[in-house]
């Protein structure tokens, strides 16, 4: 008996287990039951069933490419125009954050030079030299000079003639973008579980994206992701705007993968009608050389921004997360006897008697160590 | 005895632990045994060992930066020509995502105007004015003109001469390209450690990255990419394609972190293999003025397009997580308890023997009143 | 008492608590209530408290833009000039990572045909047909040529003039940009919650960002970002570098919305201090047609490349954290327990008494036969 095999197999073959109280109480017995089957419900029906406590979870990492496809007639001060993709879209890489033009000014044939703009003057003390303009056009030449009848201003040094950027042509000069459409080009990848989708399955080429009739189509028509973000398409094409695509992957891969497929999620940022944001727009400079001069013809652009943000998650089964929720379940439930046990202890009228069954004293001096002793002696003999 | 001071003392200085049955049970223990085995297995060794439990985990934060190099000769039409970077990246800035030129179609000095392209009509109502041509080239000014001999077409309003992309140039223009390298500069932090890394460690200026060879070489030959991205260069670059160039940074900060090292995994999305993914191409223009007139040079690239991709995951020693881990380890302790008393109670011979021993009854009411009374004194005289 | 109901309505009514042997030990009583007060104060005041356990979180989604304004004026070789931000911003269309223009090589007019650059050969046979020159600027033709006085040299194909980039242009040529200012606008959402916010409140539109009296404005100035970053602006303006610019949102939704607003977190990533990395340049060129002829002006920009990354966690009370905070928390109560049985079984010194309480032997044969049965039947006539 005192070798170490037999401690361990004395310890190998034995097992033990709490010795418990009995009750047979009505009232505790159907609390202890409820919370019981309250913690129970919560672990299987919340956890597990609703919250799929049981799967570990992945975000995805993907890839966006964007085509644009349409043209737009424009006749400015009587001057045809056609604008293709290369013309309207930027940058043309196809990333997933671009730019479609709806409406322009074009300031063209600039070149470096001294020109006036509005605003008076009487000396050239009133133009401080080298200082930049309100607007940001240029800097002052230090000059008062004349420019409309009598009236003098400020000689401005930079790119001239100076854009004048006050009248923003309404109607939107390119209206037509409303019915442009736009391909996108989505491939994502749950690396935890080497899973690849793409939102590009076998489809009707000339399908449109619709989210009741289509929602897994791949082209979308410029004027319906207007519509969807909230937009009045010819109001936000004069000033620009700002819509954000989401393409929303969740997955649950306990089932075939080919189940796992997107929504699209399509809100505005800003619009008309916000008075703080005014709208989107920048400016681009296509340069030149004429007459041995570099000139440049500059472009404000008002447009929508597009921004395509891919969110997901996947779940499969695990076995850590499942665990982890059987195992702080097993805890909770503990809560189930520590409430049940405040009760039958201190608030039952015989809380005495439970508590004289429940608990069994062991004092450490004087008469303890009689009573324990006599304790031990009829442990032994039981 | 009745005081509060009283009660506290006695409160602190009890232990009260839960009485036993101990059950030298063959079977049953060994049972219990294997069971605690597993599970203790389980916590230590998969969960804290394997997927280290006892550390909190954060995502990484980067940017990018990418420098190409490289030229590439061209002599189509006896028109020889040098491409240099300035001419063949999109964008220039040297961002992660970007799109190296493999091949093109050039489109030189097209202005707006009338010009006609294949297709037959018999009158000018065969032509409707303002549709919109198939291939998105312009819009129908509703005349049918004679274009070869007798042939008669509509005249279309648009960017003329009109692009004609139908013959793809194969071999590629830029077959140089496979030689071209690319010089990834990736700075990455995880900001709840507190700790920055980049892949960018002394190193020979010459080194070209190799999966075994040199794996922390930032210099990439673009051949290379292609070959390990599962694709023929001679072939990818003919219609373009979509390189996906994922940098891992996967790191144990218990560790120091100069242990923390990225590796680099690259696979291809879209190739000239797959039949519903047409490579990859954008349209871009040249703008210049020629005789006061805007003119453009329409390119049509057909190129590589590089999505670099930064994922990382870093885990540290972290209380909180232990403490759940041990926790809930301790809470599936108490299921072998659980499984063996289910065994013990139920399905062992001497099964009512056991639950005599386990089980203390104490009835409600009746009978149970003198019991428990029994019960009590036999307690106290303990 | 056979029947199912019986059995059920026995089930619903019993309630089961653990019997326990309370030990007056002063020693264990401590250790014992110190364990459970650690534990406490843990889960309450650390996991609860400080990391928030009762808490779900969710990531952010966002989407930056952002506006430059500003003008420099140079006056390189006599040639005055102004650049406004459709010169100095690349690219145009206000994404989150840009490049501001801050010093530049310029190289005009260049156009395709054979030049020289510094070097010596002595025949044709020093000049490899077809092989690309140090530094990337076309490849050799294959002659020796005459270049200054009777030096020869390797005549070259390429964009000629061949660029010189040797001397970097010192002070840097827009030491203005130090004034421009950046307007950032970041709209965010936690998809999880349902909640969005944006950076731009009601503000001063002439603010200018300042981390003590300002950190609210969306207004930033250039040369505040390189000092902040680490910087000094007349040197990094030189050869560039890069500057990261984090927006922390960090909230708690447990209170109102209002509250959550971002912190902006600036850092640098490569400067000039840094011998490894070498500032931050890129090419480009801006195409145009003389003379029939397509040339382009090559320039090399050195420049501050800023990157805007959006970072946010949101935490709001959700129900499953909390109960597997508390859950595990339970557990580790047991740990407490397992403890002190350790202490008063093993090393106290009348730890037999306390076993003889703690435990109730059955054993599985023999002698263990008769004393469970008289175990038994003392259990029976309790």
């Amino acid at each position: 008996m005192g070798r170490l095999s037999d401690c361990f197999s004395e310890f190998m073959f034995e097992y033990d287990t709490p010795r418990m109280v009995l009750v047979r109480h009505k009232k505790v017995g159907i609390v202890y039951r409820l919370i019981q089957l309250g913690v129970l419900a919560y672990i299987i029906g919340w956890v597990f069933m609703y919250e799929k406590g049981y799967q570990s979870v992945d975000s995805v990492v993907s890839t966006v490419s964007v085509k644009m496809k349409g043209i737009a007639y424009t006749n400015e001060k009587n001057n045809s125009r056609i604008w293709d993709v290369a013309d309207y879209v930027f940058p043309h890489q196809g990333v997933g954050s671009f730019v479609v033009m709806t409406n322009y000014i074009e300031t063209a044939g600039q070149k470096q030079g001294n020109c006036t703009k509005d605003g008076v003057c009487k000396s050239d003390s009133d133009c401080e030299k080298g200082k930049s303009m309100e607007g940001e056009n240029g800097i002052l030449t230090g000059k008062c000079v004349e420019y409309k009848d009598t009236l003098k201003t400020c000689e401005i040094f930079g790119w001239c003639p100076l854009e004048d950027d006050y009248h923003i042509p309404d109607p939107p000069l390119l209206m037509a973008a409303e019915n442009f459409t736009m391909f996108i080009k989505n491939a994502i990848t749950f690396p935890r579980y080497g899973v690849s989708r793409s939102n590009v399955v076998p489809f009707n080429k000339s399908c449109i994206y619709h989210k009741d009739t289509d929602p897994l189509c791949p082209i979308f028509r410029l004027g319906d992701l207007v519509t969807m973000a909230g937009f009045d398409f010819r109001k936000i094409a004069v000033k620009g705007g700002m819509i954000v695509i989401g393409i929303i992957w969740d997955c649950d891969l306990d089932w075939s993968a080919s189940h796992c497929n997107p929504t699209f999620n399509i809100h505005g940022l800003y619009g008309v009608d916000s008075l703080s944001t005014p709208g989107y727009n920048f400016r681009f400079a296509k340069y030149f050389v004429e007459d041995r001069t570099e000139k440049r013809t500059l472009m404000k652009v008002f447009g929508i921004r597009f921004d395509i943000i891919v969110l997901g998650m996947a779940g499969k089964f695990d076995i850590i997360p499942t665990m982890t929720t059987i195992g702080s379940g097993v805890g909770i439930f503990g809560v189930a006897t520590v409430l049940c046990d405040l009760l039958l202890l201190h608030f039952m009228q015989r809380r005495n008697v439970y508590k004289s069954l429940k608990f069994k004293s062991a004092e450490d001096e004087g008469e303890a160590q009689m009573i324990t002793v006599g304790g031990r002696e009829k442990a032994t003999r039981e």
